[in-house]
């Protein structure tokens, strides 16, 4: 068996997944028709997806509706493997399922939340006016939106839109790089910059020759929004075939060790969602040469293939969540807290988040602060399993603290570097035991008060 | 029996307290020596004192002194109660005791935090110099310090600053009225006021003729403070004459619903301390007429002059905890959060925290916007349990979201409501149980980060 090759970067986000068609639109949602605010996303039949979502009492109409779908799809999915007999079926090689993912619909400026069964009406018209569109089943489409919450959504945004985005997505005016590019510009609220990230590896197929995978994504920022907005969403797909129970699995392993490791301001959204959708476009190189469109082989759980993509999706992932953590409200550094001889998991946890959520930890290196106190503050207070005089703390590679006492170290050194770097790395070592983990936030600005603080419009 | 008389407000904070003496000078700490930055309070033979600590795992040198002094303390009343044959007692009436709390010293622009075993001996010696000075033992003197956290404190401001301190007390230039007000601005750090209050009421004495005791104190303010500062201190006192257990239980119960309720920037510092004395300084009206100095009877637990206590002492840490909230760093608004109608008392402070501690529900604040949205998505954050559709809002005596749905209400009656009020009251009925409670905090500013991020200097 031949050498996985190595994992590398490529262009496009979801654009560059294959089998994904991608576009976003300015439906009017939002005022200036400069703005896209519909991104559309379609997958060929017999994909796959999975979801995980906010755990908010206020979870939104759309995060209630593509749970009820997802688990939907998911049923589907077994009973058709239990009983292969009944129906079209989703055996491995076969071209067509009893149901599965098609489609994605994310608009922007409306977050669709505390809007009750109105908005619970809208999500449903939408669904079904998008498997009108493509030819599916309600239940085989996605809704998620991010926005304004507690104003009705109108329904005539998406019925006037989306028949104008799936057109450009049959001219092939979108798709490819333009189209996940246009997508991730669409579900941008306050962020600043589109979020996409992508890897691709190749791993020898059955047949012997290689099949190259791609992981692509993108993502809206965090930091909960003015005025009444709300969510991070990230949609990830990929071109390998993966089975559900797989999917959602990978899913939220990649999800815990990314997206739920940022925070900007301790603020979860009613709106949060992560998606995964998994194509099975990508063909070996013999495959391709017969060209007969036959969809990929299933990734096989716990193969060497499977813990590849695992590999790239949590790349894709962290890449995402960092540019979220960078692109924070105001923020003018990324800060990436590192937590080590933890007692325990939890306790590497708490310290970490402490930290990564003290306002006066941020304000500090807002202003270019080593303010060693604040962290030693905030791990203090975080109700973890550990000696004071075991501790060491080190900023941005100086070490400022170490067994509990200070470390003189040099204020223009530590200016200099605050000055030169976009990322500033806190370590805090416990020496209460081995467990570790890693969170990213961004610092605590005039500007972000002056973005979540104006008066509503 | 006779009713108990209202409880009415004083004025002097600690100084209304009988038998207590206070004062406060520049000791240089502080470079300004306009600023005082050196308190003394002093009780006489036979007082009490309990207190309550941070539970920081940087707990600084004069919390960990305490604690251990506190201890001692404890244990002497508790040996010479079991053994009243032994030595000078304890018993109501007498006069001496063995031991007991003698005085208070607190600094401020120095926390001793971070200092190692010379912080610890600088804390040691400082109790064993008041102890000489006013004639006790140094477990009868506790300490506690506020600012720079990882600087060594110099011992020499206090064997300077405390004769000079304690010559003021011996003069009668302080004390009283002007003494507490003089302690009160010593303690402060970022702290734009001296917080002060006291409360008096008066209950038939067991001789049948009519005692008044009162209860005051001084605190101050959380918000962590630049650069490397630290702590909310709060000192109560009373009059009364109260065993220490009883007084321990008071003060842990006023405690929990004040300084515990108020919330700036959710950092808890490695100096909070509160602190209650007991000088049994009150007297009967017929002990009045005596003037033989006898020390007023015990506070019987269970009695209605205990309970009259406990709710007096709960006022005055009320008062103090408002003071500091409406004195957060660059706050412009009180905020009050009320949760009512939650499944477990556990769920009502979880909410209300997370209303409390979110920086979007405060900058929204700041900026005049009654912005339910972002309530409800702490509150929806929190991990309580309740349904969107049973939740409604008020702020500011409007009802905003009523069983999960927004209302209607003027934004224009909304923005007068800002601009006339200095506190914005939020309740959020959750209609899931009978729990609820009340958390206390201010707006999240620009003037906080300039605060907060101004470069060390």
């Amino acid at each position: 068996m031949r050498t996985i090759t190595t994992m590398h970067n490529v262009d496009g986000g979801l654009g560059a997944v294959k089998g994904l068609q991608a576009t976003g639109i300015w439906a009017g949602f939002r005022r200036n028709p400069a703005r896209r605010d519909l991104a559309l996303i379609v997958a060929p039949p017999g994909s796959t997806a999975a979801g995980v979502f906010t755990r908010s009492n206020f979870a939104a109409a759309p995060v209630l509706l593509c749970r009820r779908h997802l688990a939907a799809l998911t049923d589907s999915h077994a009973e058709s493997h239990l009983s292969p007999e009944a129906g079209a079926t989703v055996n491995a090689g076969d071209k067509a399922e009893t149901r599965g993912f098609r489609a994605l619909v994310i608009n922007s400026g409306n977050a669709n939340a505390a809007t009750g069964s109105l908005g619970m009406e809208v999500a449903e018209k939408t669904c079904e006016l998008t498997a009108q569109l493509i030819g599916a089943e309600p239940e085989e489409i996605l809704v998620a939106s991010t926005g304004v919450i507690g104003v009705q959504l109108p329904f005539e945004k998406f019925s006037n839109g989306l028949p104008q985005a799936f057109a450009t997505l049959s001219a092939g005016e979108r798709g490819g790089i333009e189209g996940g590019r246009a997508a991730a510009e669409a579900i941008m609220t306050t962020d600043t910059v589109p979020k996409m990230a992508a890897r691709s590896f190749t791993v020898p197929g059955t047949d012997g020759s290689d099949v190259t995978y791609t992981v692509g994504g993108m993502a809206k920022g965090s930091g909960m929004i003015a005025p009444h907005m709300a969510t991070m969403i990230a949609v990830l797909a990929t071109d390998a075939r993966i089975e559900q129970p797989l999917l959602q699995q990978a899913l939220k392993e990649a999800v815990d060790v990314s997206f739920n490791k940022v925070t900007i301001d301790s603020d979860m959204s009613t709106n949060d969602s992560a998606y995964l959708i998994a194509t099975g476009a990508a063909v070996s190189v013999a495959e391709q040469a017969q060209q007969d469109g036959t969809p990929c082989e299933f990734l096989q759980p716990n193969s060497a293939a499977s813990a590849t993509f695992k590999a790239a999706l949590i790349e894709v992932c962290q890449d995402l969540a960092y540019q979220i953590a960078r692109d924070g409200e105001g923020a003018t550094k990324v800060i990436v807290v590192d937590v080590e001889g933890a007692a325990s998991d939890d306790d590497a946890e708490r310290v970490a988040r402490a930290i990564a959520d003290s306002p006066l930890v941020k304000t500090a290196i807002a202003g270019h602060d080593a303010n060693w106190g604040r962290i030693a503050m905030a791990a203090g207070k975080a109700g973890a399993s550990f000696k004071r005089e075991d501790v060491s703390i080190s900023i941005m590679d100086m070490e400022v603290l170490s067994l509990g006492l200070p470390v003189a170290f040099s204020e223009e050194e530590a200016l200099k570097r605050f000055a030169e770097r976009d990322e500033v790395h806190i370590v805090v070592n416990l020496r209460a035991g081995t467990a570790r983990t890693r969170i990213w936030t961004c610092d605590l600005t005039k500007e972000y008060v002056a973005i979540n603080g104006d008066y509503r419009t």
